[in-house]
């Protein structure tokens, strides 16, 4: 399997734990983001991605945008260790959480929304990190509330799931945008759990071959 | 099943398509978007969906936020009609052209997106339309493409699937909003077909008894 990916890319990093903890070797693609006004927005990259985001996993003949796709599909295709264990209410419970992290806080904050406020909004640095701080902070308090729902090692459960997949990934940039994540224990602890596992760690950015 | 639902949201529109295509019933529930400061801002709400958007299902003691994940869910309870039918790489297919209307496009026009634009960053109304329309275009020109590489009735094959339930509301949004589907003659095409059926005509926004 062939990950187009970027080190900091928060779907990627999603897809990258994913085939960790499921054991898959890939080779690693590197897409840069930035230089040269963004490799995916060059021709090359378009035509295997119209939406011109990360990442892209090929599998074969098999082409897959959008990470929870991609997640979806090696579960399907290589289910064990299960990143949806248990009945349909857990599974939509996993679900649930993770595309509140992907929709609701990743894809507003998203580098080519950020862009748009700057050039076409005129909004400045310190209104670009406001919005990104926004989104995160509306998200994390409502997935705090939904992990002290329960009280488990992870998202949902003993094991790690999609949810942790999504959640990881957008904690490591809470940090690095500096936001304080003391409103949210359940959320730290789950990301203190997480960071103990080798899959975590191959995953994280400074990890990637292609880190700066 | 009981579907908290407001007529316009088009995140409850999915939900309300997919019901209707298999054959189950529901009892709608209203939540009205914008009376009020907005009654999913309002307590009794925000008690059973911390994120305070539409829509919730409540099915029996099951209660499931987020349109993709209770699609899903209505999927591996009913599985007939399937709205994810096919072997995995049509189904990741089908999951990633709903993803990519999910997030990249209704996510970032979403309500309260267009009130931070408005309230916090002192957008006008021409700009909050330029936004809006930003988005739509950007992923439906992706979204015609990916349509354009196979040819079928419907997003993915001949019967209507996840990606359908999603592509029909935003299309909706979109003449609402007065976007020229001029360049998108294949999504116009799809909206046409599934326009013929029972399910989505009963879930159109006009039909809904909340409607106004």
């Amino acid at each position: 399997m062939r990950l187009y990916t970027y080190f900091r890319s928060s779907a990627a990093y999603r897809v990258r734990i994913a085939l960790n903890l499921k054991g898959l070797d890939y080779e690693a693609v590197p897409v840069h983001l930035v230089r040269g006004g963004g490799e995916q927005l060059q021709d090359a990259y378009r035509a295997l991605n119209p939406d011109c985001l990360l990442p892209t996993l090929v599998d074969g003949d098999t082409l897959i945008t959008q990470s929870l796709a991609i997640i979806e599909y090696l579960e399907e295709r290589h289910p064990s260790p299960a990143l949806l264990p248990g009945d349909a209410a857990q599974r939509a419970l996993i679900r649930s959480l993770s595309q509140a992290i992907a929709s609701e806080i990743h894809a507003v904050d998203n580098l080519r929304v950020l862009k748009y406020l700057q050039t076409t909004l005129g909004v400045d640095d310190a209104g670009k990190s406001a919005w990104y701080r926004h989104w995160i902070e509306l998200g994390f308090a409502a997935f705090e509330k939904r992990l002290a729902e329960r009280d488990s090692r992870f998202c949902v459960g003993d094991t790690p799931t999609l949810a942790d997949c999504c959640l990881i990934p957008q904690v490591f940039n809470a940090r690095r945008f500096k936001i304080d994540l003391t409103p949210y224990p359940r959320i730290v602890a789950v990301d203190a759990q997480c960071a103990t596992l080798d899959a975590f760690q191959r995953a994280a950015p400074g990890a990637q071959p292609d880190a700066e």
